[in-house]
């Protein structure tokens, strides 16, 4: 669970459906680590189990997202490209085999406590530009993780679910906030301010605010000053 | 590079090839981190880089190698059960997903630094208790990893190695041995005492021990005393 606006949506799919999940988020030197601030609040608010895994990506660098020395990039005011950024092109955000890492730990964890199933918030707008958000990313994982695990060998492999992978951003917020997601809680923002504020230029801050405006529903982030 | 007999040899493996490795270490919070001080003379002997990556799987627990509340098994006098443990079984020092997690960072790594083969010391002896130790295992991470990252969509997917899956202990030490391995150096032992000499009794020190008096070469280790 990143504390973001997807993350917080499948927490709230897995309570819907009636289990008890446990929420695991990574401080990973992410430069936006107010998202785990949410992440926390958002547990909280849950009434969850939140586990933090503290792993250290930064000493790998190679990604604007973990390394100083990278620019995340923005839209300016001329700036019409979409937010889909094209199919074919691989944003620099992206931070190498993150997904693999996440989903390992996830079915470390699951192993241990016993649980069935693994949620991960990956979609159909992310799936455009990251290779891990993927449909087939995700079916492979599954394959492995049957093969990979103690509860695998004996047979009841941990099922990997990917409740957005199909939907819009918009679809998104509209079947959050039917649960009762509260999204001014999530963060989204690739770069926000020291107060957390979100800075409405980054891919992540674009594809959230038209995400409330296709669903029609009144965005409720926090924006630093423009 | 665990520090062990088995990624010993893997380095050696891929030095002998022509290739430049970067060693991955992890701390995980394994009990045995002696192993970890192993693993830094072993690439400063060998003289490449060495990258120690910290994690934490104990958080998790659920294993006697990084569970405090669990007991490493040991043989006493008397046991006489075989060191292989019978396939079915899965011993209490496995640690969840640790395979599994060990190869997404070394794929992280890898991408980040633009390697193309992964070297995984996993061997026929491990095989037979440990599921991610298994050749089907390294097959469906590959498949997995061809579809993670950004390399493997562009075309290029980075190979899984683990030259010695299909070795008896006594192969790879007659292997490393040719190869020039400083066996003296490597620690295997789960539960080597402060000045880091291997207790003899447990089922790595076990099958170490053999793999030398099979392979007829004195054995190095350091032992504690009785």
């Amino acid at each position: 669970m990143s504390g973001g606006l997807d993350s917080a949506t499948c927490l709230a799919i897995a309570q819907d459906e009636g289990l008890v999940p446990i929420a695991l988020s990574f401080d990973y030197g992410q430069r936006h680590d107010v998202e785990l601030d949410a992440a926390r609040r958002l547990a909280e608010r849950a009434e969850v189990e939140h586990v933090v895994c503290r792993i250290d990506l930064r000493a790998f660098g190679g990604s604007a997202l973990t390394d100083d020395d990278l620019v995340v990039p923005k839209a300016d005011d001329t700036d019409d490209r979409p937010v889909e950024a094209g199919g074919d092109e691989i944003p620099i955000t992206y931070v190498p085999a993150r997904n693999t890492i996440f989903l390992s730990f996830a079915l470390a964890l699951a192993e241990v406590r016993g649980a069935t199933q693994i949620f991960i918030g990956v979609n159909a707008v992310d799936y455009s530009g990251y290779p891990d958000c993927r449909p087939e990313f995700i079916e492979a994982f599954q394959a492995m993780a049957r093969l990979a695990t103690k509860v695998g060998v004996e047979g009841t492999a941990v099922e990997i679910r990917a409740p957005l992978i199909d939907l819009s951003k918009a679809e998104i917020v509209a079947l959050g906030t039917r649960l009762g997601v509260d999204y001014a809680s999530t963060v989204s923002c690739y770069d926000p301010d020291e107060q957390g504020r979100a800075c409405r230029r980054c891919d992540a801050c674009r594809l959230r605010a038209r995400g409330f405006t296709d669903a029609g529903i009144a965005d409720p982030t926090a924006y630093a000053p423009a």
